[in-house]
């Protein structure tokens, strides 16, 4: 199984966690998030969106979007619930995440940390940094009172949120004013099989 | 079953047309999407992301995220796969459809048609603009060949992806070099209980 990732990109840790906790080999084909200028020439014929992570099964076919592939794998397993609105609030939280949450913190966090040119998008960061105090908020809401974010389980909405939320702080972003996410961030690091952030 | 909603949004119009082709039934709440002072005094105990579609099912139990609600209602139906792997090609297309075409499509449209203010965002809409059409151009990608997007069926990606593409021409965008999504419009549209967005 071949899988098209970046080092730095939560995006793909996402996926990396799954499989290292799940014990799924696969190989790694490393691209930038910097230079995606070879783009279309490498994901064009797997993935219409060209971003990474892009899988290729052993088989041959392609699967995109970091959330739908920790679908393919994690259902079946102790990180999907099997209950029908447990299973829809995972997605919720999914949905969410990548609707609310990566496209404020984590672009943030390209700007400043990665993208080697942060200056370029101080007129926009201020727009981002406010969205994504806003999806802090809400997580912090949606943790009140629990330990996971979905039916008191290690879940996969929780590698999904982990995966930016954790070094949101290289984004600039202060968590020191959200309790609940915080002790969640030490709760999900020590789950068993846990890997961190990287190639 | 309670449904907070607005007319004019796409995202609530995918749980609308859904319910209506399955013969669910529901009462609506209807929320401006212009002024949305109100929305944590509404929302706030219903969803942390405080965005419409928020459904409150008969025992109470809130439901949030359109794509994550369509889930609830669809999986067992003839709208999710049974497959594995197409059923994680529903939701790569459902979670294209919320990170690359909703941000692009729908706010374009949100400003032009119906923020009653679109000269406030002149500065912002070529960017959505030129992003709007990455996701036209991936989707005509995914479409090459294809009837629907997943398994030649009518599925829940397809009601994603049709909420804000039949629209997109209130935004701006010209969907006459994209002969394949055209096509796929109308076939959507034929499909049995098929209803207009809209109240």
């Amino acid at each position: 199984m071949l899988l098209y990732s970046s080092a730095v990109s939560g995006n793909c840790y996402k996926v990396r966690l799954l499989l290292a906790q799940l014990g799924i080999e696969y190989e790694i084909v490393e691209l930038s998030v910097v230079d995606r200028s070879n783009r279309a020439e490498v994901l064009g014929e797997l993935n219409p969106g060209l971003r990474v992570p892009t899988l290729v099964l052993d088989d041959g076919r392609p699967l995109a979007e970091s959330n739908a592939i920790l679908w393919y794998f994690g259902d079946g397993t102790h990180l999907v619930p099997s209950d029908p609105y447990e299973r829809a609030q995972v997605l919720q939280w999914q949905f969410f995440e990548q609707y609310s949450h990566e496209p404020n913190i984590a672009v943030a966090r390209f700007w400043i940390a990665y993208s080697g040119a942060p200056e370029r998008f101080e007129a926009e960061l201020p727009t981002r940094m406010r969205g994504g105090y806003a999806a802090l908020d809400a997580m912090e809401r949606g943790l009140d009172g629990r330990t996971f974010f979905v039916g008191e389980r290690y879940s996969l909405a929780d590698i999904s949120l982990y995966a930016y939320t954790h070094v949101a702080h290289e984004g600039g972003f202060d968590l020191e004013p959200y309790p609940a996410t915080r002790a969640w961030l030490e709760r999900v690091a020590s789950q068993p099989g846990h890997v961190p952030i990287g190639p």
